[in-house]
């Protein structure tokens, strides 16, 4: 493998530069004040935690509130937005649903999900049904590990073998107080040694 | 906001279907029978857990020889390469760092870091050094959550300003089976009330 220059570096204050982040909507549901409340909140803050079972992090403001409503109904659902629904995605990460109701702010439609209470976002191309299986107070911020015990993918995001085609998603990333698109496709996994 | 077309959907398998992923080389070290041992492992299962104080996750397969180490030190660093160092970033995550030294077949450099005793990759343009404050047994993985307590980055990819351009790191990002590159920006953070 050929060698690689390697640039001076400069010390910065400890922060959260990992790039790139997955861009999606988290939808939630629970009784609040004996009425049923739904929200959606964006989050960049997300990644996968483990393979058997399929589990997934998100981490939550505990001000937020889809916080209470995760936290108490102890369920989310990760929708996988595409690239063109960017404003839609921007809109739901800067309202808060206490006051609005961010589905038709955002123009986005919930649906019924198979396994959990919560509703998924129709227009996302795939959705991720979690249960929390774990909670670490990390600080500000609240890490909820869910296990993803039901996928939904749209019909159109779909190959001839039925598996998710990551360039039919088209998803949406962030990084660096940006939106974007994935570009060019550089290589499949096992490349190297292929 | 104008209204989208929800397609049909079809109901999956549940799995890790979250995209994109950011990937990644996670770098660590640790005695072996008295012997220091540094290692490399290529991961996307990384994600951001909290803001104050800065925190992220990383998902370590049990059997890996890192996993052994970072349990061992409660250290790593998580190195953001360049899109075009695929190839050896796709090397690190299919060969065994128990059998072979993962820098040397890779033509990666270790080179010191500034807090924690585990190695930065040097030609990565961004490393964020990180201590485990809490390890979750998931199943096949553990979730380590680290706590980032420095950051390095190439003066390459600084803005006037002393921050990280993500344009200028260009980095790496994984779904699907496959490496991409960033493609298009789409807009800001905060556009779609701006």
């Amino acid at each position: 493998m050929p060698a690689r220059q390697a640039a001076p570096k400069r010390v910065l204050r400890p922060g959260t530069n990992l790039y790139p982040l997955p861009a999606v909507l988290v939808s939630c549901a629970a009784e609040v004040g004996g009425e049923r409340r739904e929200n959606l909140i964006t989050l960049a803050w997300t990644g996968i935690a483990c393979a058997e079972p399929p589990m997934i992090t998100i981490a939550v403001r505990k001000s937020r509130f889809s916080h209470g409503l995760i936290a108490a109904s102890r369920e989310f659902v990760v929708n996988v937005p595409s690239a063109d629904m960017s404003l839609a995605v921007d809109l739901c990460g800067s309202i808060s649903g206490r006051d609005a109701d961010k589905f038709a702010r955002a123009a986005l439609t919930p649906s019924p999900a198979g396994v959990v209470r919560a509703p998924l976002v129709a227009e996302c191309p795939v959705s991720l049904e979690c249960r929390v299986r774990h909670t670490y107070e990390a600080g500000s911020h609240d890490l909820f590990v869910g296990e993803i015990v039901a996928v939904q993918a749209a019909e159109t995001v779909l190959d001839a073998d039925g598996k998710i085609d990551v360039a039919l998603v088209d998803p949406l990333a962030y990084g660096g107080g940006w939106y974007w698109r994935l570009g060019e496709r550089l290589g499949a996994y096992g490349h190297s040694v292929a």
